[in-house]
């Protein structure tokens, strides 16, 4: 096989596999090549990658070594894709009645969804994660966006207790801004103990739901690494509950129709 | 730029955005080459897509011409994935009390989902479809990864009406194996009239949510081109209410504590 026909079998490979350890003896019996042809192979690859600032092809001596394709994506391109998110939700037609914010159309397409994700891992970059957690309904794509660039399980905490689920932990925590009790749920088998995990959520206000969730990871003796939500809401009449997170948008004066859609806290470090 | 280069920029573009028409112009722009050159570097992306088994690029001549990735996935791949799947769903420690299957870090897994997606893309190849809908909570990465290929949106049809999603249609449904009455929502927002949809859940016994969900859908004006089910449930005591679907995989005897996992309908055609 010639070189060229790899290239593109081997970047099809790497990007669909991301933080996926591969052995050269896999691509030399795969594609019928030496060993030093393969390796100029991800030489090229890695360069390319690094161009295109994507990431880039981590080599890793020895028996056990071989390839790992890195995805961390530059600053540049999130910028873009965040001016033109705000842009597209400052459009008053999004005001829901109860001063709430439409998004599901951009939640909803898995092209916006995957770019949310870019954003996540590589303000996330270098950070030991063993899982990525978030709590139904909306975060769940992101999550799986986030998951899938870092080669990690998802965990999805529940609102009810489902009888398909087997034992679990669950806990009730007090809603930041209804200051209402709400219940979360998680089994225990869908996390083990002792993990580096990773929260992700469509929306904060007063951070509540996080704060429930921290509580609820404590309980799995995990260690809260990175807090991601797709967007905050700016609110004056609570303190936030949350101190570190990062945030992609901002949105504030939802109430008086006068709709304000900014940077979140991703762009103010 | 160098060919090599160019390939590896090229296999990388086209594999993250499946089913999306781009001028050749977009290219040759991009990695400052002719015309000529760039369309040579497709011919060798077309020829190695087919040979990996992942799909093909599409040429469109004219004006508004280009190139477009067409995602399908060699029946052969499926079959060695739901095989490995089968495997590890007759672990009996999965039996959870009430006759459940624990499935949840199966779709948990990132590149589990993927390949998921990947089985009903093919199964649903050359269909028209405008938009995937799936109701919460398991199906929903389920239905991204699908939509992800067919670069179409997703619908989350939700199980209670929400504050936060402005006017929405709903209806009441009859779960067909505990004959309760359910509710489920569907935002008017979410959905434009007279698209072609496919349905992609979790799992299925007598058909009763998917039934639901094509009821809702008929207040929408869509058409079902397809139904896609991870898992369906043999279940002797009720009649299946749908008749054309496609599952993955069988379970039977749960009860028994004596679990059977076989391939679903997808591999019966």
């Amino acid at each position: 096989m010639k070189r060229s026909d790899r290239l593109v079998g081997l970047t099809n490979f790497f990007v669909n596999n991301p933080q996926k350890l591969v052995q050269l003896s896999y691509f030399t019996e795969r594609y019928n090549a030496s060993k030093s042809s393969i390796s100029e192979d991800l030489d090229i690859i890695n360069e390319m990658l690094k161009y295109e600032g994507i990431g880039s092809l981590e080599r890793f001596p020895g028996a056990a070594g071989g390839a790992k394709y890195i995805p961390n994506f530059t600053n540049e391109n999130s910028i873009q894709f965040i001016q033109s998110l705000c842009e597209k939700l400052e459009d008053p037609s999004r005001i829901l009645p109860g001063g709430y914010l439409y998004m599901s159309d951009l939640l909803g397409d898995p092209s916006i969804v995957r770019q949310i994700g870019k954003v996540f891992v590589s303000a996330f970059f270098k950070k030991e994660i063993d899982a990525v957690v978030t709590v139904e309904t909306k975060g769940i794509p992101l999550a799986y966006a986030v998951a899938d660039y870092l080669n990690v399980p998802v965990v999805v905490i529940r609102r009810n207790m489902r009888v398909t689920e087997g034992s679990s932990v669950s806990i009730n925590y007090v809603s930041g801004r209804s200051q209402r009790i709400q219940t979360m749920v998680l089994p225990k088998r869908n996390l083990q103990e002792g993990m580096n995990v990773c929260i992700i959520d469509d929306f904060m206000k007063a951070g509540g739901t996080v704060t429930g969730m921290i509580s609820l990871l404590e309980e799995f003796k995990a260690t809260v690494v990175g807090i991601g939500v797709f967007a905050e809401a700016e609110d004056n009449n609570n303190e936030r509950m949350i101190e570190q997170y990062t945030s992609l948008i901002k949105v504030s004066n939802l109430q008086n129709k006068d709709i304000n859609v900014k940077y979140g806290s991703i762009l103010q470090k």
